[in-house]
């Protein structure tokens, strides 16, 4: 993988994180230097920090890393929250699809600039898909 | 369960639908009357409505119904968006953990103040982590 491309470390509480990598290999392919951290219902705060640990040293790297997490606030978003003191790391909470598949495709922007985007796009991933059909937008067939 | 409270179909590429709500439940406790649909990588588009019609048919429907899909234009919201014509539904495109805890937690709310909501709060649920450490606003510590 070029060391150009950002790492990406998705998180969150039981296996949604697993399963959202699931979705994005499904519509894009296959990933590269990603790793999924799944919360499991006993797991302390101690054993998770350990297994985010794990799963962040076996990404590559090197030119920083992503981290997308389910909800700010959740264990998976305050353990990765611990990353920011050690490197070129950018958290986010909140993931959805349409955010991953921007930032898969987009992973070798640069970090401010990719930032920047997926702010800027993020409100917009959201569809009221009543309003949609009633309005006679586009059909949106362009997916599997 | 109440015929007031809104039955919930989540529908996804792959097991996301099933992952997310078990985050939902390791948050909120165990739901009522809430389906998930997993697009399967061979699934005919046939075979995707049979599947999603034999959940729908075994939700309450009692309060109109809110399905909840991973992207607008995939074949999970398209399949979807064939049950418009039937009956009560109501269907958004984007889901995320944030936005489905406000959606399980308000599922009582009148529909169309419901879906006013939903719209109102889902630019809020992205988080730029870093952005927030930075400026020191509350910690976070509030979920699990």
């Amino acid at each position: 993988m070029s060391e150009k491309n950002r790492s990406i470390l998705l998180a969150s509480h039981g296996t949604f994180a697993k399963g959202i990598l699931e979705s994005v290999s499904m519509i894009l392919g296959e990933q590269a230097d990603v790793e999924t951290f799944c919360l499991e219902r006993n797991d302390s705060l101690n054993t998770a920090l350990q297994k985010m640990t794990e799963l962040f040293e076996k990404l590559e790297r090197n030119a920083g890393t992503i981290i997308f997490t389910d909800i700010y606030g959740g264990t998976p978003s305050n353990v990765a929250a611990t990353f920011l003191e050690k490197e070129d790391v950018q958290i986010f909470s909140g993931m959805n699809l349409p955010v991953l598949l921007e930032l898969f495709t987009n992973r070798s922007m640069e970090m401010g600039e990719l930032v920047k985007h997926i702010e800027t796009i993020f409100p917009t991933t959201l569809t009221n898909v009543n309003q949609v059909m009633q309005g006679g937008e586009a059909d949106g067939d362009s997916l599997d």
